[in-house]
């Protein structure tokens, strides 16, 4: 994987960078934005770090997670948002996936805009775009820019981008996990990326809040046909003293079941509204479901938001998925 | 980590090989003793792998694990038993570990015997001994081997030696992953293992039921102090249509909460008699504890049976750790 002469040319050729990355962050977003900070640092360059939301618990151990600024610590970045003239969006590819207040995206007052991103989603943003969607994380991207620009990878850097491709890849589980990745991680934990204290930071410390909200969660257990489903309400949350951060990863968790081709995650939003996580394992391309509902995503991770009653989404779901699957035999 | 020359001159010299391996095989056992024989083989040698039991469900999947002879099946080996002359142990050091029958101690007819072992127990058996404390995995010991033996990977190899270390290293996440142990991954994959499809089969492979059956479980998670406790009832088992076996790994995961010092399952075994399994991450000597009821085990993993009713259970366990925890203020 080679990053373009063009996209090296421009991170060389400026001296201010705004690094936006999505709402709602997870690992790879977070990692990547945060090592390209600290590449371009390491070149001379100033740079501002921005995050519509704040960078969830679970991801506060990374090194120098604390630089990305949100709407309400902004003010405080060594640059104002409106002087760094170059903007780089990293592991999303659209300014609507980084906030979709037009107050903010205004005060991102760019010249050129680079976009850094594994997902495939088809957008016309930016004035330079660099899109791998076979990239399993953005976190690889990162590291060809490093090595392109012939920068030392840093204890801080590998284990930002470990964490980024350790998040992306499930710990080097799913489908993603190439030869490549794998021989990244070590190269990664040769360079002071420690796997087992990233690994039990991302993955293994849980509150007990999010321990009892995982049981409810559970218990609301159900195969329907070839897919397992299970609900997350705001009711649990309140029982649990949790949030919708908490729910990270367990959607992946219910892929443990060898019967089922796809598993859902039903978050409540508001009465009769749910954010749906699903994910696949190689038989359904459920980023073609979430896009019939105006969501998106990859061919085995995909979201999207649905309006309706419970049972009638569960079962507008499992259509679709049954609906795939007899078509391939 | 470099095989002895002796070790190597003994594998290129003789004709036939008697491979055996430890009771209750692991992934690292059997993927170790099957990758020595296809090794062997390569070189023209012939080669029985022995174990005292037969392979269990999950490791079944792994290319000739089938090949593995226990008492039962032996008798259709290619070479008797008491023919094969050089006996190797692989994954253990003692001639005790793999059988404490002595009748079939009898029939290893050996004149040579090789230990190939990361366990460090201090035991005497063996002409010629290799045991590496530090590998995280016996595995890599055997991958050491192929290498040092000039034996091209074949991707059953790499898929058993690949198994062998995502079992002993928790799929990359316990202390010993090493930067090497990524690198060897990665070769692995890179000469024919299938990272997504070895970590499903070892670990994401639970039937519906047993799905259904931790949700159950983890329903009743309670925080008592600084104990993780939930429970599982014959009722539990007969609403899943699972069994005990389907329990492995559940008290595991209650480790997964930061805050607990003890994980504890409580398994009915009839009304008012449970079968407790303990976990500790080192703060607490559970073997302690599981004596007090006539159990035993290891100071972070231990088991009991107790009669009583649940609650009063659940308080003189949660009173005993607190007494620990607190005796070492």
């Amino acid at each position: 994987m080679q990053p373009p002469v063009e996209l090296l040319d421009f991170l060389k050729r400026e001296d201010r960078y705004l690094i936006a990355t999505h709402q709602n962050p997870d690992g790879d977003a977070i990692g990547s934005a945060v090592t390209l900070a600290l590449i371009l640092e390491s070149l001379g360059k100033q740079v501002v770090v921005f995050d519509q939301d704040p960078v969830p618990e679970q991801y506060r151990f990374l090194a120098e997670s604390s630089r990305i600024f949100t709407p309400e610590t902004v003010k405080n970045a060594p640059i104002a948002l409106e002087d760094c003239g170059n903007l780089i969006l990293v592991d999303c590819n659209d300014l609507s996936r980084v906030t979709k207040r037009k107050d903010l995206q205004a005060r991102f007052g760019y010249r050129n805009a680079l976009v850094i991103d594994h997902h495939g989603t088809p957008t016309q943003f930016g004035t330079l775009r660099w899109i791998e969607p076979d990239a399993a994380a953005t976190g690889l991207m990162i590291l060809a820019i490093s090595d392109a620009l012939g920068v030392a990878l840093s204890p801080p850097m590998a284990s930002n981008l470990y964490a980024a491709i350790a998040v992306d890849t499930g710990n080097f589980r799913f489908e993603n996990t190439s030869p490549a990745v794998l021989y990244s991680a070590a190269r990664l934990a040769d360079a002071g990326a420690n796997p087992t204290l990233i690994s039990r930071a991302l993955f293994e410390s849980w509150s007990s809040g999010r321990l009892l909200l995982f049981g409810r969660f559970l218990h609301t257990l159900e195969m329907i046909g070839p897919v397992a489903v299970a609900v997350v309400t705001h009711q649990m949350f309140a029982e649990t003293g949790t949030g919708p951060d908490d729910t990270e990863t367990f959607v992946e968790f219910l892929k443990i079941n060898r019967d089922a081709d796809v598993a859902m995650l039903m978050r409540e939003l508001e009465p009769d509204h749910y954010k749906l996580s699903l994910r696949a394992k190689g038989t359904v391309d459920v980023a073609a479901i979430a896009e019939l509902f105006g969501g998106g995503g990859h061919k085995n991770a995909a979201g999207c938001e649905v309006r309706g009653d419970i049972s009638s989404i569960k079962r507008h779901i499992v259509a679709e998925v049954t609906l795939r699957l007899n078509s391939k035999k």
